[in-house]
């Protein structure tokens, strides 16, 4: 068995953004020279997520206008009494999940036509990290 | 280390539509010969997943009208600019989740007594695919 | 390739609680003496979640009531039919998830500065577990 670990490193622009990240995780794998297992992309945060769906910027919009929908910004979370402001980056952060798991087969993502790798940062515009965790053979 | 693969079919009836598949993912695992570790079973599409729940009637209609209650079918979603009408779906399989990953003990799925493993469908009536990931010794 | 299994007992006061267990997985992980592989943290039941988020009172109250508003104790749901009173717990367990996968790095939980993990109980009141897999070398 074979372990592999890297991370990547995020300062967005935005307070929320979306980044595409499949290249850097499939050159993780790539990397790693594992050929069959699984690859754990996990954000190393409780404001930001991890998740795959479609790289299709309206969608993300859809996504982003759903998750403002419930959690909205700027709400006076129970949270903030601490002196944060950033109560609903942790309740989005939970909706949509802090990491996926990827099978690895013959050395490759095995990910659907449409699937792509997320990072979805909601507390942004600071230096956050990912770790991506490659086990296999 | 030990590693099965398989793929799993689905053309469902109906648009939405929520599928048993705890015995084809147990059936996974013994033809594996796994006895201690991990199965990933992850849907393979960016409008379908796969989660843990109760196979009881009324809970799976619950559970759809709660997901059609956040992400109604038909809302004007930026996504359909794209000529696409399934931004409801994209939405659903993020809320629920695209998979999971089961413990394998003693060569079985670890699962509670009423716990089983569905595949949701969002978008229907054509092909679509699940991968099964099974890890371990 | 190594294996080691553990479950954890529950049996919560109210009917929802959320415990913080990252204590229990870190001892799970040095008891398996495994240094680099991953841990799976699941609960054994439908009606409770396994989540990973910040250790703060008023955090824990928001996520609670914003699960609640989704889907609220005592609504009128189909599963009720069944002679069950836990529709709820149901879909907020289905909401968190029921599970999560940690990096092992170095023999420890690779955790940013604030994840925690936490049980979340639904529908306590009565026995509960959750299976812990260490999975790596």
């Amino acid at each position: 068995m074979k372990a592999h670990t890297e991370y990547l490193e995020f300062h967005t622009k935005r307070r929320c953004e979306y980044v595409n990240i499949t290249r850097e995780v499939e050159r993780a794998v790539q990397k790693s020279g594992i050929r069959e297992g699984m690859v754990l992309v996990s954000a190393l945060h409780t404001t930001a997520g991890v998740y795959i769906n479609d790289d299709e910027e309206g969608l993300l919009q859809d996504l982003d206008e759903m998750l403002e929908k419930i959690a909205p910004y700027g709400a006076p979370y129970r949270h903030h009494a601490t002196g944060e402001d950033n109560g609903d980056a942790h309740l989005k952060c939970l909706l949509i999940h802090h990491q996926v798991v990827v099978p690895v087969t013959n050395g490759r993502l095995d990910l659907g036509t449409w699937q792509r790798i997320f990072y979805a940062e909601f507390d942004g515009r600071r230096r956050k990290r990912v770790v991506i965790k490659v086990l296999g053979e």
